[in-house]
């Protein structure tokens, strides 16, 4: 049996090429889907254009997150049934508790054949239903950035309502931990360049805004918005070159989330800044399979829906990683079987 | 100086008297409160008629909760300034972290002398100012039913997104869980004995309502309206009598807090039940001045507010209570100076 | 290929019988473990005897608990090596984090084929190096017993130095609980009806040690022992009889961890007792690997090995039950090939 | 009535000179201390020498652990007797919970008048009372460095028998982390110039040594005495330039407590650092009035006493900080009245 996938057989955008491969029968705690939705990060971006930390053995089937359709169960398979609808949570088996890398297994689209195929084999251990109140494409969005910014604000955080987070942009995990900070009943402040985006910000329920090229010190307004309090949690993806403006935003206390580092991984910090504060600050390594569904549960009690913007069909995921390299996006961009 | 209050002289509405008494000027740690409003909890119907597990010395100023205006600052004070308005939390010294009863100091309405009163003295570690997004008499209903209902579903339980709450009845407590479930993105799961209370819960906010008069056995609805899973949380108010069907109610490892026995203080379960849930259960004492603080900042970033059923001049607690005893309310029975 | 084991073919001590079974190559995360010695449970006696709470069906392989050498393991194994010595956690799949029993797997010993046996075949998932530190029968005597102390005290309890920890009895959990305590440098107060082996729990370092059949109400000893304050911890292992009790014995805010019923099922308590005390309450279903991993990895950082209380061959396990039926053992009772 | 105190005239060793001081009656909640001991600590060198990075009003009282004797309470104290020995928490109103500096008051020894003086006036929020088992200079060793690694390591660290603490250098925060972490039944790998210290940081039950002149890169070593593994917590007293060291020494999801700043406040370190292993750094401010009464409580249940290098007369301090100055100590130096 074969399936039609994508792989990256040399980096850059042209080099993702369609191409058969043979598809095993699942081991005995496997299943077979068949994809129907899926959608694109930053890593995978990265992955395909070879500027990844990490550099993977190719031809690679590229992209973490989807969701499928349970074709075929193992035999010993008990967490799903044929028909259902699942999504593969980004590492393999970290289930619940802490983050362990020697443990938690793969993820996927790299080292491992990921999710830009017709049909797949996944273990059973990462496989999250879909619940009803979710479309496709929706669920599609959260395996790896929902459960980035589940893990960060609630999991770690222990968003409380009435808290203040500050998310920086509003790429992917950003727009996540926005609504999630709106879900629990938290005051979101969000950061960007762009006064259309910050606009967008506000009608998904954003708090409060911030134009960081108008106020680069956006740390003092931070603690004008909060009566001179500063913010309970912050979400940092910027990496060094704003992680001061993050502690100086914090009330004593507060928490950073660092996620990742679309600012450039250049630039320094004297740990003291956060000796001084005090705060405390964490590095999140995606979420568990757990947090994964954690976060579905959230969205099936809301009414709030990931942001989606825009769709493309799954043979066109070029085209989507270019429009995720351009900036121009608000909200996950994702892909249809 | 002196001030005019109403002390219970004996027990019974009528032992309810209007009586001078002399103001000390406040220490250095102490202020001086104008009340502006007061709210009515069911221990001080127990006060005033004498039927609670404790007797205070008569004669006794009764009630727990209430707003101030602060007319004078000791000379040591720093947290509030005259013109604050401002909470009593019910513990005058359990400021934060675990409760200690022999740190807490006394709490008002019994055995110090309490609220219902023009003028009061009150030590500073105790009050919380109140935000300018509630009124008086919202702020008035918080102190003890609203930071118990926080202690034991957000700071002790920590609450989720997409968590399922289960919530005895419509009283004071009841009423507050309900609006931190919905505040914190969670479902909540009401019961009452009275169609016409579950049809103004749903109103509030609830996604699933239970009348424990058809369904006695109303553990068995909650495992089904969650699919077979069970609840998170369950606020327990009704006493022995229905702790069994909390405890049934959960999913392994769910919370059950215990709040009080409106349902009457006999009756007995086997403690091997909470081991084969398992379940978690514990006992709530309230809540700290930190908890009341969060309380306020919950409803500051919330378009809800508390429910308030009727409201009487100060001097009309007799009436105030009758009422509460009635079990005719749905919210909060409060007084206005 | 086959084996050697031992199964229950019917209730009762006689009715455990050697067999040949079968043996399957193991799955592709699975490994062939010759087994190395084992030990024995309280539960492993009521399955035999058939008073287990659930009815296995028999022929049934006994006892969950044991450590075997690595022979053989599946293409996928990434775990564990040929050669190194494991432990069998309880449950197969409860990794981390919470417990949930639908997620958790299979336990040994029933329902699935436990590991009285020559060799066996297990899941990589649940299986626990043996640190250089500890002998072949030292470790066997942790999976259930040992990680069952560790999930009440520790990962749960989150016992500090300090605190004081009352344990009920000198069975198997007790004597884990004695000496996590000991090892965290909390106080372990121990209760036993007889003298010898209080004297013997005074040797593992308990500090104090109460005679229940001479002072059956023992909480007004602990209070008495602690200058009237009350224990952090109880390990209740007593059952309904005892629960008051140890609901007396406690701090404000303290612990009680529910591990089984030794002293019968029968009994009621008013749960009101938990709110006024308050109180927490919690159910211990054993415990997880990462919990039996940090259970092994305590011993390896410290002087204290398992009480061992004898030895046997282990196709005479059901001389090791008779013994554990009797209740004359002081620790553990093992079993070796 | 008046006291001898010595206080900070000019900053430098000769200062400190003596002073007459009338002492006012103590407040409703304050007592009139006699004080027995003291210890000095690096701020206090750093106050009395003007190096501090805040500069206080002079003339100052120095100093903020101590031993008093209750001599005289106010009206309304609660929390001690006449007679008690009691120790001074660094904070004045942090009792409990996390830690808030505009709530937390002044500290000792600047601003406010500490506690270098026969007699002393002070809050009782801020006492506590010595165990039996601990003598006048023990005790007062505790109240800065011992609830600042209690803070760190187990009341926000969680620290568990079997973990692995690295404890960088020999100074007073640091031997108190040495014997936190041998109480709980951790390993405790500590860091030094000095093989001397070494040795008798072995003596004191350090289960590995590092000498970081010859091992500059001291992580490498770390991750080879745990077999790869890593440490769970890191005490971080070097400031930025070890920082490095701290992050890589430590496994995935371990804990860098950063303390101050022996090392020198200069030095940068790139914030993604934290991101990829995935760490927990946090800021520890001291600690709590709680976190003193548990390490109280802690030293009372264990074998181990804080180790003191040596003793001078209280009028003696200078001598006692040009001691601390010369970093020839091993263990704290301690006043005594």
């Amino acid at each position: 049996m074969s399936t039609l996938c994508l792989a990256i057989h040399h980096h850059g955008f042209d080099g993702l090429q369609p191409v058969r491969r043979t598809l095993p029968e699942p081991g005995p705690r496997e299943v077979r889907l068949r994809m129907r939705a899926m959608s694109v990060n930053y890593r995978d971006l990265q992955v395909v254009l070879g500027t990844y930390h990490t550099r993977f053995e190719l031809p690679l089937v590229p992209l973490s997150d989807g969701v499928g359709e349970v074709e075929v169960v193992g035999e010993a398979v008990t967490r799903v049934k044929p028909g259902q609808r699942v999504m593969l949570a980004f590492w393999e088996r970290w289930v619940d508790g802490r983050f362990q890398p020697g443990e938690a297994g793969s993820s996927l689209g790299g080292p491992r054949d990921g999710v830009l195929a017709e049909q797949i084999i996944a273990s059973e251990d990462r496989l999250v239903p879909v619940p009803d109140e979710l479309t496709d494409v929706q669920a599609a969005t959260l395996p790896c950035a929902g459960a980035t910014a589940w893990n960060a604000l609630v999991a770690s955080g222990g968003l409380r309502p009435g808290e203040v987070v500050v998310v920086q942009g509003t790429g992917g995990v950003s727009l996540f931990a926005l609504q999630f900070a709106v879900m629990a009943g938290a005051r979101a402040i969000v950061t960007s360049s762009s006064d259309e985006k910050l606009a967008r910000a506000r009608e998904l329920g954003a708090w409060g805004t911030i134009n960081y090229r108008r106020t680069p010190q956006w740390a003092a307004e931070v603690l004008a918005l909060t009566g001179g309090r500063g913010a309970d949690h912050v979400i940092e993806v910027g990496g060094p070159n704003t992680f001061s403006q993050s502690l100086q935003a914090l009330r004593p206390g507060g928490q950073v989330n660092i996620i990742g580092y679309l600012g450039g991984t250049e630039g320094m910090i004297n740990p003291l800044e956060i000796f001084r504060r005090p705060a405390v600050v964490r590095g999140i390594a995606v979420g568990s399979r757990v947090m994964l569904e954690q976060v579905a549960a959230a969205y099936a009690a809301s009414t709030l829906r990931p942001v989606i913007d825009r769709s493309w069909p799954w043979t066109e995921a070029a085209e989507a990683l270019r429009h995720l390299q351009s900036g121009a996006h608000f909200g996950k961009l994702v892909l249809t079987v």
